[in-house]
């Protein structure tokens, strides 16, 4: 199968038809229209094999998982995503294999209304680079330098799933088959805070999504607004997959070290925090309040239980 | 060296600052604006090594191709391009490599006004994405699917050196040094016609760069437009160093069928082909006509001096 083909065959045609694509997959650029008064956010992702996801991972799972990744970075900023771009390296055409990365793709697109308008195909070891586009109101953008001292630091969900998927089959840990299920789930399926990130704008003071892991990723906000934050450990939320699955200390090195869940972690003022706490709500989002903002220069001070914790090193090093 | 590191050091606060960049490298997403009545036009382009190129490339033209061949897709459709993303997979952190590599692409990016506005670098075989971006007027456009019948058919620049420098170096072909340089600055900085591209705006009836070889394209543009063509080969364009390294056979083999040249191909009525001309001329570009549109599905009649000429195949297969 060429590449001509082979993009008639899994992607001319399906999917999510935008109406503001005027000129999708098949010339040399897709021709789309930004809304005046909004600003079009761009990310990209990559994902390589064995980097970023084990050999024998679904196929249906990798293309919902690139997808994913991508669009939790434009939650992150309260964009709406609209168009994406797919890098696809293969290293050999399987249809059946295309059949079901195609549709895991497809699938979350289309779920979020995200329409697949062009890219490339070609041979290699698999690799897939995603360039996701959304667009937000003219200066509503979340980022990662607006947290203020007094600031409240949220997550939107339970953190370190994707992490204990990954370290016990790595490990051979022997979990309980639903808690092995659930973390795989998240993992292969992760839920990009699409509409929680849109819901925060106006109202959180910075955002960004979870994927380097807790405390590397609050680092980022602590380092761009030029503060610090006290962490209370305790207070991480966890599934109960998680947390019957392995020793507290583990579970904590999971949540707070390991990402790839891609919940957000915004930060909040003391005047917005309850009609945020609302909105989330009206979304099905819990979000939990885990430290708070503080005068310093990107440190993180960690407590479990109201006392100073030293933070172990993980020795997580994910695929390596 | 660290992802973050790498950013910093390579990438951050180099280049091109575009004014309608509002956020660039550094958080989740970039924020751009994409001016009022105007279209953003996309494209991906994946270059893996020993697929693309050899694994000696210089990575200052591995950096100046890449981005190239991109911009070439941008100039096809007439848009003026504004924005990179870099989807870059690395076996290794090679300081000197990646001083050489991204010298190369801010390089063309400066020349071109383009800002590299975000990306993702990752472990891997050596290979990388870039999804560029540009604006276009609303509804000018070149697409391909515009040619009419009577149209003439036209090329920007000389064809088949970026196949000479490929196939010499396969087939140990013994060219004159000069030939060879010729031809290896063709395959390896190649000049994406974007002034020509934006020039023939409203001019070309339909256009798209030449990098499968200037038969595959033409197919695209026959295809979508629903015609045919009368292409004269003896009129298609060729360096004296291609000449005068090979016979003609294979010289029009390498012109005719092999790409990699990013020169635009491009159809015109004959009301705007003189206008066409003149502002071409205007660019430093001097556009050749070898053929014509003509009422058909599709199918190509080459013509070498005015007869017909079956077409030999050639078995060329680039890398593999």
């Amino acid at each position: 199968m060429k590449e001509f083909e082979l993009i008639n065959r899994y992607f001319t045609g399906r999917g999510v038809a935008r109406r503001d694509v005027d000129l999708g997959i098949g010339d040399d650029c897709a021709l789309v229209n930004v809304p005046e008064h909004c600003q079009l956010a761009i990310t990209t992702d990559t994902l390589v094999e064995d980097v970023h996801f084990f050999s024998d991972i679904p196929p249906r799972a990798l293309g919902h998982r690139v997808l994913a990744v991508n669009l939790s970075d434009l939650a992150a900023m309260g964009a709406e995503p609209t168009w994406v771009s797919l890098g696809l390296t293969l290293p050999n055409i399987d249809p059946n294999w295309l059949d079901e990365f195609t549709e895991g793709m497809h699938e979350i697109a289309e779920y979020f209304n995200v329409q697949i308008i062009g890219g490339d195909t070609t041979q290699g070891p698999l690799t897939i680079t995603i360039c996701a586009k959304g667009i937000v109101p003219k200066g509503k953008a979340l980022t990662r330098s607006g947290a203020k001292v007094g600031d409240w630091v949220y997550v939107t969900g339970s953190l370190g799933d994707a992490g204990l998927a990954i370290e016990s089959r790595k490990n051979g840990w022997q979990l309980d088959d639903e808690a092995f299920a659930c973390a795989l789930q998240r993992f292969h399926f992760p839920s990009p805070r699409v509409a929680a990130g849109q819901a925060l704008r106006g109202i959180a003071s910075s955002a960004i999504d979870i994927s380097d892991g807790l405390l590397a990723d609050l680092s980022h906000i602590l380092r761009q607004s030029g503060v610090a934050a006290q962490i209370n450990a305790d207070m991480v939320p966890m599934s109960d997959a998680l947390r019957n699955s392995v020793s507290v200390e583990q579970s904590l090195q999971l949540a707070l070290a390991y990402g790839d869940d891609y919940e957000l972690l915004f930060t909040v003022s003391e005047g917005s925090k309850l009609a945020m706490e609302a909105k989330l709500r009206q979304y099905g989002v819990e979000p939990v309040c885990i430290g708070q903002i503080q005068a310093g220069d990107g440190n993180i001070e960690l407590l479990y239980e109201n006392h100073p914790w030293p933070f172990p090193k993980t020795g997580f090093e994910h695929f390596s």
